[in-house]
């Protein structure tokens, strides 16, 4: 078993490229409550950092002023367990350079994970990514917002994980929801 | 095995009696997310309705123009998926008046579930209201938004479920992400 609070995974969260109702590739805005959703959850289950990508100028000093309220300013004395979630935040213009940053910190590259809304036979399980997540490898898993990842990013991918499937055929979850779901059945306590 | 989509489970989100964070007895505010995110999770965890509870006029009319947007106005043509989660969602003005509503329909009251931040021997395991649900029982499980549910709704529930622990000694998720992984646990398939 790995020590308590230290798990291989980095968690990132893409705003481009990613596709919007009609198939188009995109740069989508922040969404406030992703932030604080997933790195709550990313606190939750002991992920080593949360990246928020975005290419936007604007969307940065968006993503900086938010994270700063609650890591430095006033909100961090309203609300202390907030600042410790926060605090998982770094903000990078593209997964290539969240790549470089984590191989700066591990001395290798991470492999990625995306998660694929089809059930196809490369994908992985979640059995098998719980066991993969064992080993000595650090890995990256990467969510789209709006309408998902880009073509481009999926087959850059080193892994697909299978899709979340509840107790129906619906499957449309927001990416707070499915981000919560999926790290709880790779490193929740429960199983 | 019970019938696909077919749970045993109502689920409901109540905004008063909850704890401010002095512990002071509030009404909380909606959040617009929290009716979005708690119906696609009900939708695909096959969970009967998704009660929204409130006393306050002015929060029921709000409620009430978020859900008829997307389930019978301009959003219901621009994402008809969202029309099928958000037709969940029942407006209702007390916990009581959710179990005479659920009377109607099943005949029985339900029996309630809380959840809990506390690891007490009176707890029920995740695996142990899983099995309850397999069962011919009616179950009415409640969330809390704010601090968490008042004291009066802990002690007139019927069960208290064990709190969600991850890989951590942190458990500040949001009710969002709380019930997306409680639903995961006692309905997903992947068990």
């Amino acid at each position: 078993m790995k020590k308590l609070y230290a798990t291989n995974l980095y968690v990132a969260l893409t705003h481009y490229p990613v596709l919007n109702k009609n198939g188009d590739v995109i740069a989508s805005a922040i969404t406030n409550l992703d932030l604080h959703d997933i790195a709550r959850v990313s606190k939750t289950y002991g992920v080593r950092s949360f990246y928020v990508i975005t290419p936007l100028e604007d969307q940065k000093v968006l993503i900086e002023s938010i994270v700063s309220h609650w890591v430095n300013g006033a909100g961090s004395r309203y609300n202390p367990k907030r600042r410790e979630a926060l605090e998982l935040i770094k903000i990078k213009t593209s997964i290539a350079e969240v790549k470089e940053h984590i191989k700066k910190k591990e001395g290798n590259f991470p492999k990625t994970v995306v998660t694929s809304a089809k059930n196809n036979p490369d994908n992985i399980s979640f059995d098998t990514f719980r066991d993969m997540l064992q080993g000595d490898h650090v890995y990256l898993m990467i969510f789209g917002t709006a309408w998902g990842l880009a073509e481009e990013c999926m087959t850059a991918a080193d892994y697909f994980l299978d899709p979340i499937w509840g107790n129906s055929n619906y499957n449309h979850l927001s990416v707070r929801s499915a981000s919560a779901i999926i790290l709880d059945r790779l490193l929740g306590k429960e199983k």
